[in-house]
């Protein structure tokens, strides 16, 4: 079976918004077997929402209708489905009463454009809107003389989202052909995209059964699996197989298999080992911290570390000697080695890191050019530090420098 | 001048990628006067692909396709297009030739499937691609008997925005209705979106000429402006008046007319007078060092700072009397402004911020729960401090604990 989502309003035509709820509908729709070919955007517009509704109904079997449910004059999506469908609309006097007392519960008094929102396409079933006024609406009827399924659903995600889950899903699976669909999520960090891919394609060549993408970002790629078969226990087979087989072939370049961000799995290893974290940092100024203190229950091992951007703070945070910076400069191994050396018994944690680089636009030179970075790792035995050169933003030299850090914090801890 | 824009690739139609580029094309046709009425997303599929573009040929003067011009099979977007404008596609020898000499530039050898970047749609202008291989196309056409528009991009970002700038927009601006029309953008800190908009709604009804869009992110609210007339000074004036006007109600919580950040407004006021900046910061975790340091040239006025995760740091780093607490517990007022004048003085700073709180998800006591919040701000002369206690997820919170930070750093400096 094959779906369309189409989200409703012109704020989502405009420059400032984007409609993000329809990559969720497209993984929970793809769990049941049904792939979504086609999306859509049109504004409050009745004329063109029907049009758009009689496009979708005649490409594709179910159709799910995102926003325009509300209350307001511009709120136009029952109305326009109805007309497009030919059938007639019905106003709900159980959904009217709910929508009184929910107004009086909270002592205000409902003004009578709120009514509209109990109008039901003749034949849809009505889902009731836990976080929202306005309720959804499934429909199992035909179009053109074939069956289709249409669903409304309300346009804020917190809404749209409980509400799907808890009221659609179900009896979509009930109606798509049974579809057993296994995927899994490998997460590749510091290898570039075309290597990885030369080095996976001979690999994914055998194993026609399983989909493959690869997304790349900065020092991070991930290779999404999913197969189809007769049985779960097919499937998962299928993609399992072909998983070991990429974790051999990329080895300890994997940090995840479930899923996990690579900040989750640093500190699964650092709460495994029982150890603790201090980080000093001078170009990523700030965002490493922000990375590991992103995962709920970070105290536990994250005690703390230091931005340092000007040298003297360098030698108040992190002992660093000013003879050293003045001898090899702020952005130097020497310096990286003594930031993390520092930070760690400064901060009397089992694990010290130190990150020091020009992340640019300005303040490269020759010798020492934007995106050149120095990162080290301290454990009290061995020192471990590299140097890099990346290409591109502010943003992306920053983010490669943290995803170089906790990777050989990673690779420490392994 | 209505436009549709259409994104092509199956990739798009996963739960993992999502078009960016139809918000900034969006602006720019905008700028022009041109509205955007549709957008769709369509896989790479010939027969779906040349049905979109009909539908869209039949429903708009101007299309925009992004995508599907490289050399793979799945590379589908010339064919489809000609075919549905019923046009011949015509392989253009010097385009054979460039991508002949790009790739012996690189000393490797083009495979033959390349060449098919070079077939144009018969009547299409070509637009040469400076950012990699596969160029653009302009046509100015005929569709069912009415004049249209039609425009291929590639879709990568890097290779879309210049072209579309450099070889799109003048060619748009020259056939379009002349249209003025002049944009602003207000910036809010910390004000409920019901207060502003309660303000704010009096304001908008007696300047009807200007349309305005709020948009709402944790304790950040924008207001877009947008007006059309017949000069630009006319359109220019309109919005100049209400932003006014708007200025005048909502006073000293704007905190930008022009576009910029909060954290660049910051930093704007700290080299005005000449002052530097240290943070302190425990729930934040090093997102409000990241924030002010993702501006680039920050270093001109920050120095930098502490993530203080453990109590033991917060005594270490910003000298905190470990007494105080123990008394008073590490979420309090008096420990955050113990931080923010430590924090000042161990890093010689004009100013000091000082962020202590609970982000959540656990955490949290009856006295002191998830989202409370203490930020002190210290330049040695006053500390001002405030308490916060904001609804939400971990990344609502961090955020909303560094808006208020800095906007009460602003408003030390105004």
């Amino acid at each position: 079976m094959i779906a369309e989502i189409i989200a409703i309003g012109s704020e989502l035509l405009t420059p400032f918004r984007q409609d993000t709820n329809s990559l969720f509908l497209t993984e929970k729709l793809n769990e049941l077997g049904i792939e979504v070919v086609h999306k859509s955007v049109v504004g409050d517009d009745r004329a063109e929402l029907a049009s758009v509704a009689r496009i979708a109904l005649n490409r594709t079997d179910i159709v799910i209708f995102m926003g325009g449910l509300g209350p307001t004059e511009d709120d136009l999506t029952r109305e326009s489905v109805a007309e497009a469908m030919r059938l007639p609309l019905r106003r709900d006097p159980d959904i009217v009463a709910g929508l009184y007392a929910r107004f009086a519960a909270r002592r205000i008094k409902m003004t009578e454009n709120n009514s509209k929102q109990a109008d039901v396409i003749a034949g849809a079933a009505v889902m009731p809107n836990n976080n929202g006024s306005a309720p959804g609406q499934w429909l199992e009827g035909s179009y053109e003389g074939k069956k289709k399924v249409v669903i409304l659903l309300p346009g804020p995600p917190v809404e749209l989202k409980p509400m799907f889950m808890e009221q659609a899903y179900e009896r979509l699976r009930a109606i798509a052909p049974p579809a057993f669909i296994a995927t899994r999520v490998l997460k590749v960090a510091l290898m570039p995209e075309s290597e990885c891919d030369s080095r996976c394609a001979p690999i994914y060549k055998e194993h026609n059964g399983v989909q493959t993408t690869i997304l790349a970002g900065p020092g991070d790629i991930q290779l999404h699996l999913k197969a189809r078969a007769d049985t779960l226990e097919e499937a998962q087979e299928l993609v399992d197989v072909l998983a070991e087989e990429l974790e051999d072939e990329l080895d300890e370049r994997v940090y995840s298999t479930g899923g996990e961000s690579l900040e989750q799995i640093v500190g699964y290893y650092l709460q495994m080992r029982g150890a603790t974290l201090a980080v000093a940092e001078s170009c990523t100024g700030g965002l490493l911290a922000e990375r590991i203190t992103s995962v709920a229950g970070s105290s536990r091992y994250f005690l703390g570390g230091a931005v340092v951007y000007s040298n003297e703070l360098k030698t108040a945070m992190a002992d660093v000697p000013p003879l050293m910076i003045a001898e090899h400069g702020a952005v130097s191994k020497e310096v990286a080695i003594a930031l993390a050396e520092g930070i760690r018994k400064k901060c009397k944690a089992d694990i010290g890191v130190g990150v020091t680089g020009i992340a640019g636009p300005s303040g490269g030179t020759a010798e020492k050019p934007v995106g050149l970075m120095y990162i080290a790792v301290a454990d009290g035995k061995k020192t471990d530090v590299i140097d890099r050169k990346v290409p591109g933003s502010r943003d992306r030299v920053r983010f490669y420098a943290t995803q170089q850090a906790l990777d050989m914090v990673r690779l420490k801890l392994v």
